[in-house]
């Protein structure tokens, strides 16, 4: 049996994963060309950002793992092979590097490095009032292993954060490293009371359009939004409007409704926008290999999978 | 006996330690102008930056209390009451807000986000290569309360971090949450292995003029350079030259050989650097008069005062 890798690479990022899966999984056959492998004999698909279609006619697939955390892009496919298990990459590497990008737009936002930018920028030289970690309350979304990540090392600052999921979620029963609020009803006082709001959820039918000019308006007057999930999760001409009005002082944005962002959006060059080029957390093939290599092996000994997605959930 | 606040204070911050002084220290008599005041009857003095020769006069003074943590300046000034004890602001909040803005700088530089920042203004969609935190080698130079408290922050990260202090450093007994190297021989290796330099050294003649040219051509190339500390570290023209050759990659300043930095600077546009109003840790007199008092209640009960400035050592 083989294993097929497949997904929007260059050159260079194609070569990296080679590399480190077969270094990761000796014995294993593993192409990412087809011409260089026997469709029937292909069991296992490694898959990032496959083009629609791309795991049709692979009669012996029994696994398809993802290299990237979202799904909701490979979920659309509709050629998508229905009976076959479906994994997300989780890779604590990952996660430490969300946390990282997370911590760094918190810090930024708390301690006004943004606003000292567009100072350096202006020629002004101006010390703005200096926040206390503690005076600020910083909300997750989303607490699967990254948003729990997150939580953990925004929470080790000394901001005061809280998570919230949700409700009937798959982190339902997951230990959570600060106090959760969950289902909808719970949303709106939780942003009413948020300095900062950081975004990592999946992106599924209930998740799709989430910050919209409603919900923007439930939030703190001046608040920030950290958006490192999917662009469909916020509806992007109401957030222009709720920067215009004032509703909300800042948006750090990794991801968008189209990628790359369109030459002269009008993100690009807003004051109040930091765009990120879905930069938050790469997969880093030197530790993901590993996390592969854990799932191939036990779909090899006839073992439970890891990190299974739940097609009807959407992540 | 009376309390004299004196220094470059606008009327909002004067209020604000005003408020919090008398706060913390009911009875005490505390005045901001000595026209409310019985020079002879003052025994304290609270200074932030106070211009040459607003101490003389004072022929009771018993204590010089800093506002503020460096003292570089006030002893600068020759007519400084030469038998009385000076004391220097060491507030556990403002070495909090030198941790943050140490880290945010180090997450930026590790992660590429000012790069990310000049691709923004560019139009420029492209994911730069992601770093792990122990990828990374971070120096800071100055073990002192602020370069412990930010060199522990770096650590907790995962970052690779290492201390620097000057042989016989006053902090040469103090407990450093990394490992330290000592004395002027053993900077230039560890300058030779460090992707960033944090520098939170006190400005003295030993230290003054540090990072010259000579000092930046033992950075590893490439790396880059946060100074917290003092302006007069720098040999501004010295860095500009490194910067020009690519032997640094980057700079984020707080401080400035002449502060406000002057209109037309090169650093103000220059997209290497980022220039910080000297904001990176200033004193919140909600947190600091509280150290003040205990200082002021110390010598009103004949105990030993905290903090004192070895004049010899010039900190």
């Amino acid at each position: 049996m083989s294993i097929f890798l497949c997904g929007e690479l260059d050159a260079g990022e194609r070569q990296a994963w080679l590399q480190a899966l077969r270094a990761a999984l000796p014995g294993e056959c593993i192409e990412a060309s087809l011409e260089r492998l026997i469709s029937a004999d292909v069991d296992i698909a490694l898959v990032a950002n496959p083009p629609p279609g791309s795991l049709q006619g692979l009669p012996a697939l029994r696994l398809v793992q993802s290299l990237w955390a979202g799904v909701d892009r490979l979920l659309a496919d509709p050629t998508l092979p229905a009976g076959v298990p479906l994994a997300r990459m989780v890779d604590p590497a990952m996660s430490a590097a969300m946390a990282e990008t997370a911590l760094w737009a918190v810090l930024a936002l708390q301690r006004g490095f943004f606003s000292y930018a567009r100072q350096q920028a202006a020629g002004q030289w101006r010390a703005l009032p200096q926040r206390r970690a503690d005076e600020l309350q910083v909300v997750v979304l989303g607490l699967g292993e990254m948003g729990c990540a997150v939580a953990a090392r925004l929470a080790a600052q000394g901001l005061r954060v809280r998570g919230w999921r949700q409700g009937g979620s798959r982190s339902a029963d997951r230990a959570v490293p600060v106090p959760v609020d969950e289902g909808p009803d719970a949303l709106a006082p939780l942003l009413a009371g948020s300095d900062i709001v950081v975004n990592l959820l999946p992106l599924t039918p209930r998740t799709k359009g989430l910050f919209d000019a409603r919900t923007l308006a439930t939030m703190k007057p001046g608040a920030a939004l950290v958006n490192l999930a999917r662009g469909a999760h916020v509806v992007e001409a109401d957030l222009l409007a709720a920067l215009a009005s004032g509703q909300l002082s800042h948006a750090v944005l990794d991801v968008f409704q189209t990628e790359p962002l369109p030459p002269g959006h009008p993100f690009w060059a807003h004051p109040q926008v930091t765009v990120l080029p879905h930069a938050a957390a790469q997969t880093d093939p030197r530790s993901a290999a590993a996390v592969v290599a854990a799932n191939v092996r036990a779909l090899r000994a006839g073992q439970p999978l890891a990190h299974l997605v739940d097609r009807r959930r959407g992540y």
